[in-house]
């Protein structure tokens, strides 16, 4: 069943819709905590099953990201028609290595480009709790 | 003079260009930190001088927000061409309220529109520091 908010005609997502959603994208903002403040980062990700892979050069990001709780968001806006859908994910970060061969080979053929040239290190952001909405007319 | 990271391709923007750019754009997204971990919101906004407008309902996003420092990303992004631009502010939070009639009257007449119906508060992001970067092709 559909969760619509009256006031707002704001429509809650499930965890599967919100991940076929996001799916579709190529960038989403990385925030994490460092020093007591948050920084927002934007990423080129994929989706792997239910976890969000991207490549990452070793800095503040990272670091940060590994000591505390991530969260990820990605979005398709349409201004013209003040509509659109935003996914929100809580998480953990973690490096992606190469434990199991099988399992590193479908990861190292998956389409994740990177916008900004290449990057060293590969990292996963695993999903505690998947939320979205979508927002408009169309909602 | 332009500053370019020969290896990514990267451009950095002044903040003059950062904060035109966010101009033109009507959502960007809204991070605060919350029981030690970050949180990000979307939301509708407008610049007014060097300042970002917002209106929001009390919760969470506003508390939290009004308690630590916070960042705002807003981004415009070319999937086709793998290109785009995105702009980052950390700053601090604050209600905005009617102190000086005139200014007042200039804050209710910005043409700050919410997607997700109306809000009961206004609220105003202090930039500490506006950053910006271009990626892609034409950066």
């Amino acid at each position: 069943m559909r969760q619509v908010d009256a006031r707002t005609g704001i429509v809650m997502m499930d965890r599967d819709e919100c991940l076929a959603a996001i799916a579709g994208e190529h960038v989403g903002r990385l925030a994490v905590v460092h020093g007591g403040s948050p920084m927002i980062y934007p990423i080129n990700f994929v989706v792997d099953r239910d976890e969000i892979l991207f490549r990452s050069d070793p800095g503040t990001k990272v670091d940060a990201g590994l000591r505390s709780p991530v969260c990820f968001e990605v979005d398709h806006l349409e201004p013209s028609a003040q509509e659109g859908w935003s996914v929100v994910v809580t998480g953990r970060l973690e490096e992606a290595l190469p434990h199991r061969q099988e399992a590193w080979q479908r990861i190292l053929a998956l389409p994740l480009e990177s916008w900004a040239g290449p990057k060293q290190q590969l990292f996963r952001i695993v999903p505690d709790r998947v939320t979205g909405r979508r927002v408009g007319p169309s909602a």
